[in-house]
């Protein structure tokens, strides 16, 4: 029988480099690795010849960054998408990502089955399937995780030891992390219950906010149709924007969450993630929305967002109702062109000002004075009308307390009432 | 013909001051000034003397702080209400409470007539007669504001002097602010710009983030039914626990935010809010509800709390659709109970850690590893299924486009993925 | 070893009997067969004499309907839950009371085991099992459909003759039905293409429409607080309202639909269902909150009324956020009460009148001719700041051009325009 | 002082041909009189004569169908946007866009004000005028009937004959009626009673159900990307369409509904419509989107629905959030083509049967037995975490009552029902 080909998403690490040579001892089969670079800091050279090392026919290492952050971090920016009014959906964003590379790779090399390193009590198990289902049902997926008998991390390294392959420092692992160029994931650890507080150790990206500088950080950020464009006035790539706010929110320890979180399959499970240029961009992109959007469109998107969010977090990113939200979105975004000044101090990143061509804000409407649009004579009739159902119910009410009683104060007081003045 | 009773709100400042004389000079009236005490900082006595002595012929000081914390903040701050994503709703709650008490001092006074110093352009007004007509629409209605010609400060400093109206000290009034015991807000002065940053100086409540301590505030909060009973341990009354909280909140910078937001009347304006202690208490509720919460509440309450938003920032509160969701959040709170302890530094309020006897977290099922509830195999069908109609609609595109392309390489494509591994 | 019971969720039918039989054989288990009573029409005795016969230890009959019609149709009348703007959810509402009563009765008998009939690509599995975790996790749950090896009708009979289990009439069973005091449902037969139009034979529990009577049945239905209390004036129990809407809307043909469906298990399928009654119910429920809910409520009771649709569809009966919008719902209904005229003709039930204490229509306002209560001249003032924000980026988006172009026409137009009247 | 231009919606009826007159009369202008034809049976030749005859010094007569149809109801049939779940917006979608002809025709002339006819109590003057200030905000708006001291009909006759305006028949107007090609509205008489039944004699555009021919017609009607482009096969123009299908269902009495709506002025009203064509459409696109949807896109799509037609009926068509919505809607009808099979019978459109290339329904998935996509026993483990939340919390509060009644049972029970079937 021929051998079939396996595509595996690899990242060198203990769990996929097992998974590797677990693959090749089940099944009659090559290994294909794919490593994708989302802005994870790895020595990829070296994660290319691990995997060639550890049995690979062939090891692929995709810088897919500029992919991630153009096609995925933007559009969910502007959405102003949220997962429970707090995580910013640093590693729901990039699955589908890098499974739709590892479908292109699958296509590319005629081959049919997929591995992954997921457990089978996570999102990203989802995440990944569900995309390589919505963008070719006929792969099969392997998740050795959810199949072989291997339980813990004893059962790992036991099992890397007896089949010779190469493992990283010894020192213990204490959390699970995923990082890349938006955000880093902890799990685990002393996290795992939820009275105690995280310590400080936990911080790889960012600085603990007792850490952080003295004196606050002054950053504009510049935004095209609700995509940030520049910071300080200078345009930069998309790549660089990010790590330029990456770089000045990590020094003011700006943008970690501690949360409980509830999972697409079914549990709670708590993280801690640091986010530190994603969230001067939300905070900015916000700010200046609500310079330039009006009421309706900001209320309705604000629920719309929530949708969003929900079918990013679950691996519904290739499905119609996240591209028609998408649509929706891109649409509220025309005007969102202007410039926000954010204050990074100890932890908080605080839009300070903002300016826009596009402003809908106007000092001469907001004023307590008199001016050429508003007249203030206009917000009687505005009330009555606003809150004439309210008055019809009121006056339903007393009629018919007023029949029940069968009295006829009430009519006299309305009469009275409305005698005096109109 | 006899005199008419006008019920006035009255806040004992130069515009409510104006008012009552100017009701006098073109109404036979007698005014009855009514002052709620909803917390804010003010000498009482002084504003009951100075009603006397600017000719109300009766003066009501009355506090209402309690029932505004039960009956209106905590109910608020069940749902999760923030209007915009930042606005802790302080001025909005207050109002339908003020209108209330208008309304029963009116009834019991057999008058038909309220009088308050809204101006026209912003929405206090339309809380004010919202409220009103909701709770007797027999009531009529007079907003000097949109009638008479005064139209800026200087008007009303010259009919102050022509009038014999004590004017308090000289010193401009930069800012024009609203208090209690929530939230103060600060509009106009040099907050008109939105490229302004505001200053320090228009700090009343709590310090600018650069001078809160540096070591942090540690600070545990424990709720009953969504309602927080306890602050580190303590029993305390509702109003003692939002005093607590606001002398926390305050020392260590929390709560201020600086927003442009769209008005019920129209327009954008710009304001500045300090709310110290109902920061403390939104941030902690959230974090409880993450505990107990299961997934599906918690994100349709998510929803549900933006409508509710927006209600009570356009005075609706007595409405059936605002009590028909309070309904609602009282069902989900049920269970939140528990503990939370934050942690307040430099103007954040970080929840830490958190307990509950209804918590759904579990380490068990969210750990890795295997346990007795979750079943990892499980994960498969889940998915699976969850995935089906993405499944089900590619391959009705690949069978669509094979068609089309009129090859059946497709077709063998999914076979063989298909035979090989189910 | 003791032997275990098993309580089975059995109808009499051909698939039931057998299973009751094929767990004997699997299990060392003595079973209990529990038949709930919704309203479909089945001679009872018949069926208890069946399952001593098929061999259970004990057999349960329980008329439900009372408790169905009471605490599972009225709520979701009153909700105005329609799932995908069509269907009525008459089985998704009978599920999980059905799989309350084995639950109750696991509980009553020491029994830790529940079996069901239900196949492994529909919607009730998950109903009963979701409604069963829900009220008692310890309960173990036995789905043979998704485990043995029988795939066909024909296997099933097989299976029958080989254990001497009686098989009724021989007649081949074109459709799948499902059927109870509100609605019965078919699928299966030539239904399965959708572009056949379904047969008039399917009709079970109706008239075709062209059978129906040439003249029309007028009815007058009373409701209290949302819920049905009198049929044309006379008060009648839950029950004996359905029943007699029912055979109104039978001998009219009202309420029968043929639709595709999504099921939540991921296919679509199709359907026709034959809702008399509560076709009627519906619609009356309808037209009497059109008389009396104002348009917030309305607005907001439609929005929350399709949650509640998918969670009854689901399987979701027993959930936080069901109670919670049931929560609401009541709310909402404490004054929909008040009578309305049906007329019912060749499959149609219109409301054709309707009238209620509480009503909010008022004949005096919602002509065109001046009243007490709404003042014309009101309008303007409400249409300038309702349609401000719209105003203010009109403005912005002509500023903008002009300064583009510019040109100072625009200007002068606007000026010219705004000089001539205001 | 040169002579304004002043911009007339004229219908040719009693009240704009007065309004005609008495814009002249009071104010130093020249009127414009604008007819649009959407579609209403008028003799426009006779119309634009009076116009004439009434002293305008300039009459347009607009054919606004082709725009009206395309730009206005294919989008708001693809939204599936329905106002209280039965008004299909006839005369909202129509508002807009003669406002829009209008502030073209001003344009164009070089003139700066409108005056329309809409009286001070509907939901017309907000839908003018909105578009109107949205369009070119420049414009100033005379609405006579919120000014002038006319109250009633007779006034305007009185008037009419004073001033030598041609009176229509004699016949006295029962219902107000608004007509364009998509429907027929009627206000008023009889009506204003909603215990009254309305008469017959109402209809206009379609016969009453009970004179319905007893023999079905059938239509199959296609559609391409959510717009209908066929009947019966026959490609015909937008208008033809609806004319066609308007000519079948006026036959079938199909489309008639009798409804209190809460009017965005604050009350309520009492109407009947008749849409023949329309009802036929919605109906038949709804089916089609049945077939061809996936159930998270059809359910969002049914929320948003709701909003979008809550948008159109107030006249914000003009708006940032309604053209974000729309995009929303093109995105999710891009395969939504397909032919839907309709039976017209005695007022009822139901469709029958339905077909698409982009089906996503198949018999094979749906049925019973096994299939190559679909493995049943994946449904154990959708359901194990689907429900999984549920068994959490129902294990919670087990565990909860077991400590507080201090016992043991429960604890074994579970592991009892544990120990037996996994």
């Amino acid at each position: 029988m021929q051998k079939e080909k396996i595509i595996l998403a690899y990242s060198g690490g203990l769990d996929t480099s097992i998974i590797l040579s677990w693959l090749k001892e089940n099944y009659n089969c090559d290994v294909i690795a794919v490593c994708c670079n989302a802005g994870q800091r790895e020595d990829y050279e070296a994660i290319e010849k691990k995997a060639y090392a550890t049995g690979a026919s062939k090891a692929y290492i995709l810088d897919i960054q500029e992919e991630f952050v153009k096609d995925f971090i933007w559009p969910t920016l502007k959405a102003g998408a949220i997962y429970e009014n707090d995580y910013l959906l640093g590693t729901s964003m990039a699955r589908p990502l890098m499974a739709k590379k590892l479908v292109e790779i699958a296509e590319a090399e005629d081959a049919y089955i997929i591995a992954h390193g997921c457990t089978g009590k996570g999102n990203d198990q989802v995440r990944f399937e569900s995309t390589i289902k919505a963008l070719n049902p006929a792969i099969r997926i392997i998740a050795p995780w959810r199949t072989w008998n291997m339980e813990s991390r004893e059962d790992l390294i036991e099992y890397a030891t007896s089949h010779n392959i190469p493992i990283a420092q010894t020192a213990e692992k204490i959390y699970s992390r995923d990082e890349n160029i938006w955000h880093i994931s902890h799990e685990g650890g002393n996290l795992e219950n939820p009275w105690n507080e995280h310590k400080d150790d936990i911080h790889i990206l960012s600085v603990p906010v007792e850490q952080a500088p003295d004196t606050p950080t002054l950053v504009e950020i510049g935004f095209e149709q609700g995509i940030p464009v520049t910071v300080n006035g200078e345009k930069l790539s998309d790549v660089q924007i990010l790590e330029s706010l990456n770089t000045m929110g990590s020094a003011n320890g700006v943008g970690t969450i501690d949360i409980i979180e509830n999972r697409l399959v079914g549990m709670k499970s708590r993280g801690v993630y640091e986010t530190p240029g994603g969230t001067i961009l939300y905070k900015a992109h916000s700010a200046l929305e609500k310079l330039i959007l009006d009421r309706d469109t900001m209320q309705y998107k604000n629920i719309v967002a929530q949708k969003y969010a929900q079918l990013v977090y679950d691996g519904l990113w290739y499905t119609p109702v996240r591209e028609a939200i998408a649509a929706f979105v891109n649409t509220t975004q025309q005007d969102v062109t202007g410039t926000v000044k954010m204050k990074l101090y100890k932890g908080s990143a605080i839009p300070v000002a903002s300016k826009s061509p596009y402003s809908l804000y106007s000092e001469e409407y907001a004023t307590f004075s008199k001016d050429e649009v508003y007249n203030q004579s206009d917000a009687e009739g505005f009330i009555n009308l606003f809150s004439l159902p309210l008055k019809i119910r009121a006056m339903q009410k007393q009629q018919q307390s007023g029949e029940q009683k069968g009295s006829h104060t009430l009519e006299k007081k309305i009469l009275k009432g409305g005698d005096f003045i109109r």
